[in-house]
């Protein structure tokens, strides 16, 4: 009888608690939507900083920025955190024509890929297409030498999951220059990793191989890629482009952190953020603008609340995620090395639209913890609860931290690849609420991981 | 031992009907996806036809235009179905101002709200500002008598859902003339049921009673309606406006009805479709656009996938969904007069966003069929299959056919209030996977409601 009667006691304060979470997440959706900074503080950082590539003037005042607004919600921390970045800048030259074999020039836009170097003035060659990275890697070295390869695969529009297409073309551009210069190419130019057929080319890091020629890396728009291959049916074609793209030095940068200080684990840390840098065209609204906005705006909410953690809740807006990752790896080895226990950490780096859920990238049990997590979320229309991807700059938190389970959070993936890397990449083509419902989201998970780990 | 076998049998015969469903679901997908013609015919239907109110020469052309677009379909039958029409045209006159206290003038931009009389030249008033309709209906004679009402009720935005938010403010356009006449205005004005804060009107219905005298209806932007509540914290404030909208005599017009004949149950029907009449502002690209599309080429695809249905596959295009239903009335009487049997519909109606899943206005038995086809629509990320609100289109089919279960498409709301009857509603802002997911995703209910019904 005694024991019913403590089981009935356990139940009802559960239920209780479970009743305390439902008004409390209720709360910060309220907060997010009714009085929230999200909306103008992206603005904020699209408009009045701009584009952020590691390195630039930009990136700088981005992180000067953001510690500016952070200081001024009265965390108990904030502060900066050294790192090295690669600096690598586009330079003001940067123009491709296309000439038929009667002659006559197209000019098109293209997008030097990140990291690329320059092409010396003009270079020109005939171009030679292939539709996978495969296919080139096939290829013999006649078909490809003096010449400039042409990598024209399209985003796979069947898969459901955006991501899924995106990582099924990844490596044309990370690695189209490797391959292509082993067999002699001059240039490699590459098909846009977008999804709709547009007319603005997307950027993104390449690689060099030390032991493999540097050739110059650049896309052409989706738009462009088709009206290329469609003249190749027709004969020969000529590529001419000039870009001064080149490298610098590496550069001094910095991560910037923000702590509630743990009420009673105060060396346990929640890591959770987004990165701050952005590639140089566009914005970087939704890449990641909306990510650093959810996550500052996570922890403003949880302020405003006057919640007080059992963990150290820390925001860490990363630099340098787009072309080298210095920021989470040096994060992750600084944790390690100040003797800080992580017990989880999370990243929104999937752009600022409509709210699904969240992945776990973690062991059966995290996933499950993940899981019995998902019915708070039921009146938000979340509903993705599931083993998955955290994100890049949380990663490395695997290597000094093994076991530590990684939170991703998940929002609609259909529009994403219309922006990524690209000039459209802009604060209009993020929408407030939905910007907003990701800020709730993510404010509410890390809340309950607080409250659950 | 015997009875055994059989069950395994049944359960075989189960798990394979499963898999081809999986894999014939899978290839409505790849269709949508990857030879889609949704995206083309919605541009035609925005651009080449544009807005297209009830009665209008645009509502004519979108008649003609489907017709011929589903003859191209080599569908069954392709035919019109008669109908009237209310007909009101909004003029070329439609101007409105502020002059505060000290005499300074701000011109606003308006739209009449469909159905109001015009102003018979200029009209100026006193405004008086109410933020609820009820507060309306509370108040004095002498507040009102002789003055302009502003109603300025907001959406709330702290509903998830932003259909809620509009149920929520529906009444001060739908009865706040008659409300506002009873007391002696001149005429109304309504912030616009708009979610965001932006700078254009959002139109819609409006209704006016026998017994209480008619007046003039306009809706201002939701910018306008901030700024005019902060003016009239500081004083007095005259709204001038003229209209030349007017109502004329009753038109004919038509559905547009496409039907594959039912291979094994004919006479029996399952009818879906979207609107194809819409406001005479922006093109109509989400309301109703992306539902007729999404129709369209739902009968399409099971066409070019040589699908046999049981029942009479019926598409409608429903007429006059905006302002009187009579394409609805019309054809939910006309069913029942030909003795038809009409065992489901479905209507998509709420935009062309990334599909969430599917409502359900039935009986509990209704319900829990359409909650056992959600995992058809797991790997498509729908998960939103309960009780709900079906259309208004197939609404009347209720009355005519009582039992009968409505489907209604459930897309993602976020954005929805962003466009509704405004003139930003046009084909730019619908994005192109979204919209064929829709099809897919309608598609895909049809298919699974004919084989299991």
């Amino acid at each position: 009888m005694k024991r019913i009667v403590f089981l009935i006691l356990i139940l009802q304060f559960d239920a209780k608690a479970q009743i305390n979470d439902s008004i409390f997440i209720r709360n910060i959706y309220n907060e997010a939507l009714s009085s929230g900074q999200a909306y103008e503080n992206l603005r904020g950082l699209c408009k009045d900083v701009g584009a952020r590539l590691s390195g630039s003037a930009e990136a700088q005042m981005a992180i000067e920025w953001s510690k500016r607004k952070l200081e001024s919600y009265s965390f108990d921390k904030v502060y900066l955190q050294e790192i090295k970045v690669p600096h690598w800048e586009r330079g003001t030259k940067e123009s491709g024509w296309l000439r038929s074999k009667n002659g006559t020039l197209t000019k098109i836009s293209l997008l030097a890929l990140g990291g690329s170097i320059g092409t010396n003035g003009i270079l020109s060659g005939e171009i030679v297409e292939f539709q996978h990275l495969d296919d080139l890697k096939k290829a013999k070295r006649g078909q490809v030498e003096g010449k400039i390869v042409f990598l024209n695969q399209a985003m796979d529009e069947q898969q459901i999951v955006t991501f899924k297409a995106y990582g099924g073309c990844y490596a044309i551009r990370g690695e189209g220059a490797i391959e292509a210069a082993k067999l002699g190419a001059k240039a490699v130019v590459i098909r846009s990793i977008g999804m709709p057929i547009d007319n603005h080319p997307h950027t993104g890091s390449m690689r060099y191989s030390e032991e493999i020629d540097k050739i110059p890396a650049a896309a052409i728009s989706t738009q462009d890629a088709e009206h290329l291959a469609k003249m190749l049916q027709n004969g020969k074609v000529e590529f001419i482009l000039e870009m001064d793209c080149r490298s610098f030095p590496d550069a001094v940068s910095y991560n910037v952190i923000a702590e509630i200080t743990g009420s009673t684990n105060s060396n346990e840390y929640i890591t959770f953020g987004g990165h701050l840098d952005s590639w140089d065209t566009g914005e970087g609204a939704h890449d990641d603008g909306a990510g650093v906005i959810h996550c500052m705006e996570a922890l403003r909410i949880l302020k405003t609340m006057h919640y007080k953690p059992k963990h150290t809740l820390r925001l860490v807006l990363f630099m340098n995620e787009e072309n080298g990752n210095m920021g989470g790896k040096t994060y992750a080895q600084w944790a390690k090395d100040r003797g800080e226990i992580q017990i989880a950490a999370l990243e929104s780096d999937r752009g600022g639209f409509s709210p699904r859920g969240f992945n776990c990238d973690g062991s059966t049990e995290q996933v499950k913890l993940l899981e019995s997590l998902a019915f708070h979320f039921k009146p938000y229309e979340l509903h993705i609860f599931e083993k998955g991807y955290g994100g890049v700059d949380i990663g490395p938190l695997k290597e000094t931290y093994p076991g530590i389970p990684l939170f991703g959070f998940v929002p609609d993936s259909q529009r994403y690849f219309d922006f990524h890397h690209a000039p459209s990449d802009v604060f209009e083509n993020v929408n407030k609420r939905e910007l907003e419902l990701g800020c709730a989201a993510n404010c509410a998970m890390i809340y309950l991981l607080d409250k659950n780990l």
